[in-house]
């Protein structure tokens, strides 16, 4: 392998590819609605597939219609290093989401093609199918079901909230892409990398242009409904009110105090709530609301659970009321390898990038991936941390850093006296 | 005029007559569904009316469709002692919201006119129009526009939940009634007595028969709308959080802590709270709320809007939110007049009635009526304190308790020697 310090990817090039993609399922607002396994998803993967075919790379699709583009290494027995992300957006997403690192990916494939760099192994870019999850749940079902090495099978007769069978629709998808030969689920891999945007604000107000992802926290849902009796706004003293409300406040004051401001990993989010009946001058009958709740660590998490659990037991018997708490989604904590850290340290320091080592707060295919092979995430900022949002901004000098940084971990990680 | 103590209504008459008058719009689950100026509620006037004829009584209505029955006293140039309530229903309303009083307040007039009793003054019988208030609103406006002696402009354009025009709908019940001459709005009264369930549930837990009520507590309901800053709930992280259901909390919180424990007369209801975007996984960007509070003390409500208002402003402030707060309801405290309240203790007392003073949370047709005429309230235990319920339901010892302290009261306040 020949081994130069000053190998870059080709800024310009990244920047059109990008603003090409964008136009497949663009929206009026600048955004992007390209969702999973829609007509324009397979769009957005014909148009990468004939990207590759014309600089001779192989493209390869398994069953849950993960996409392969493949650039021979020296030598074709070894597990490939895998790069990439995913093409699917939000219904009003962003250009960025995904596509940044799907296209970075590409990118650093084709400058490798350039520049006439040999690598040992061969080098893979991967556009995992469904991360968004938002027209059939759950998200990352390609990474997903790549790691288990199955397709769930209640997942087949799944419909779509537009009323489309997954079934149908994934087969609709491979069928596209007659060039793309079938490999099998969960083929193995040397390693995965991946760049993506940060969907937090944390970088561009450090000033910094790369951050190093350690892992990914681990997040739970609950569903909570606490139950008391509606009465008369004005005929009910308080000894007579069993108030879900005055409940629901209670409990939620004390978590907001407790919480995050005693633990900066943790995450704690009421997103949603609704009073039944509704009535201004009526006690509610009921109170539901949802709790997303994160942490890197798994026993923290347990134990978040317990004192949201408790505080809210405790709060509805002070007030007459009684709780039923259920978890609706739990996902435990990824770390990545502190040896694959190393090495983005040190092609971040070769690059002089200016990093921070960071959690990331959303899950991500590398969640997934990182059970089969080892796995680790770049960072690049984005404006105001907007992401799922039509207004979702990267600056161009933030891109190209994002696709050297991954350049230059790529041979780090390929180098002959690499230490992974 | 023939003074007698042991006058009573007829008990099971009256029970008879609420059966029947439930029959107009019963509901499946043994509530009514008679709302304001509809069929139904043309049915039970028209049933009032012909009950009335049959017993030689003149029928009137007004402008704003309140119907008037009028037994006559021996000078009819005297203004009369007028006792009543209202007929129309809530949606899911009970069979004794209105219902009772008016028809407690007839069976006295059937009493009277049974035992032959003369009276210096004419009795009428009212039937006041929408009080509740569901399909047109305000509530009361048969009362209100009695007191105001004219019919605001703005609510005849009106348009009723069903789309149908408030001014169409009092015309089409109006002419229901071709028999009822017409007399102007506001004529004088002498005062007002009204019987009602408490619609709470204090009298019944305490085993009282009888609620003298002293008066009509203040209301006031607030809009609230905080706006924060949506973002991903596991990205975000506490120091860049503008999360508008965290000072909602902190502030409600506060709040409910203060108020209600601190006076007993005061009332604090959040009913109605929705947070948008309304994901899981999402910090809302806005929480809009309605606060309804009441006290019997004008000045006091005062503190507690500024209490409230404070709380709320600090609690935005302190999360980088910003907060709008209007009122969107004000109706000011009633207290009913101590001549009366002693004759309704005197009339308990001669029954034998075990009573309580006690003020009223709702509001009722006695707040506006007091504005014009000396007027006060007898309350009726309910069951469980429900009402505004199809399950509203109250004991028929109670009903005929409520129709004998009304007629007792109303001897008194007859009798040559009364000091009003």
């Amino acid at each position: 392998m020949m081994m130069t310090q000053t190998l870059s990817i080709n800024g310009p090039r990244l920047i059109d590819r990008l603003d090409r993609f964008a136009q497949i399922g663009a929206t009026a607002k600048g955004g992007v609605n390209r969702q999973a396994l829609t007509d324009l998803d397979r769009q957005a993967r014909q148009l990468l597939t004939e990207l590759a075919l014309q600089r001779g790379f192989k493209v390869f699709q398994d069953p849950i219609a993960n996409l392969f583009i493949r650039r021979e290494g020296r030598n074709p027995d070894l597990s490939p290093l895998l790069i990439g992300s995913h093409l699917d957006s939000q219904p009003a997403g962003g250009r960025f989401d995904g596509a940044l690192g799907t296209l970075a990916a590409f990118e650093v494939l084709e400058t490798l093609e350039d520049c006439g760099v040999e690598t040992e192994r061969p080098v893979e870019v991967v556009s995992f199918t469904n991360e968004e999850g938002c027209r059939f749940a759950p998200g990352c079902m390609g990474s997903m079901a790549f790691a288990a090495g199955s397709i769930p099978s209640a997942w087949e007769t799944m419909r779509a909230t537009d009323g489309a069978l997954f079934a149908d629709e994934l087969s609709a998808t491979l069928e596209s892409l007659p060039v793309a030969a079938m490999r099998p689920l969960g083929t193995p891999v040397f390693a995965y990398l991946e760049v993506h945007i940060e969907q937090g604000p944390s970088l561009e107000k450090e000033g910094l242009p790369i951050g190093i992802v350690t892992g990914i926290q681990g997040t739970r849902w609950l569903e909570v409904i606490i139950e008391g009796q509606t009465a008369h706004a004005g005929t009910t003293a308080l000894q007579y009110r069993h108030d879900p409300m005055q409940a629901t406040v209670n409990a939620l004051a004390e978590l907001y105090r407790d919480i995050m401001p005693a633990d900066p990993a943790a995450r704690f989010t009421i997103g949603r709530m609704v009073l039944e009946p509704g009535a201004v001058n009526a006690i509610p009958a009921t109170v539901r609301f949802t709790i997303d709740f994160r942490h890197p660590s798994l026993t923290t998490i347990g134990v978040m659970e317990q004192t949201i659990r408790m505080a809210i037991q405790q709060a509805a018997a002070d007030t007459g009321c009684s709780a039923t708490i259920s978890q609706i989604f739990d996902m435990p904590p990824a770390s990545f390898p502190d040896e694959l850290l190393a090495v983005l340290d040190q092609a971040a320091q070769e690059r002089d990038f200016a990093t921070k080592r960071m959690l990331s707060g959303a899950f991500h295919d590398a969640l997934f991936m990182n059970r089969v092979a080892p796995s680790a995430m770049i960072f690049v900022p984005c404006r105001d941390g907007l992401s799922h949002n039509e207004a979702e901004y990267v600056e161009q000098e933030h891109s190209i850093a994002g696709g050297n940084m991954l350049l230059a971990s790529l041979l780090q990680l390929l180098a002959p006296t690499a230490a992974l």
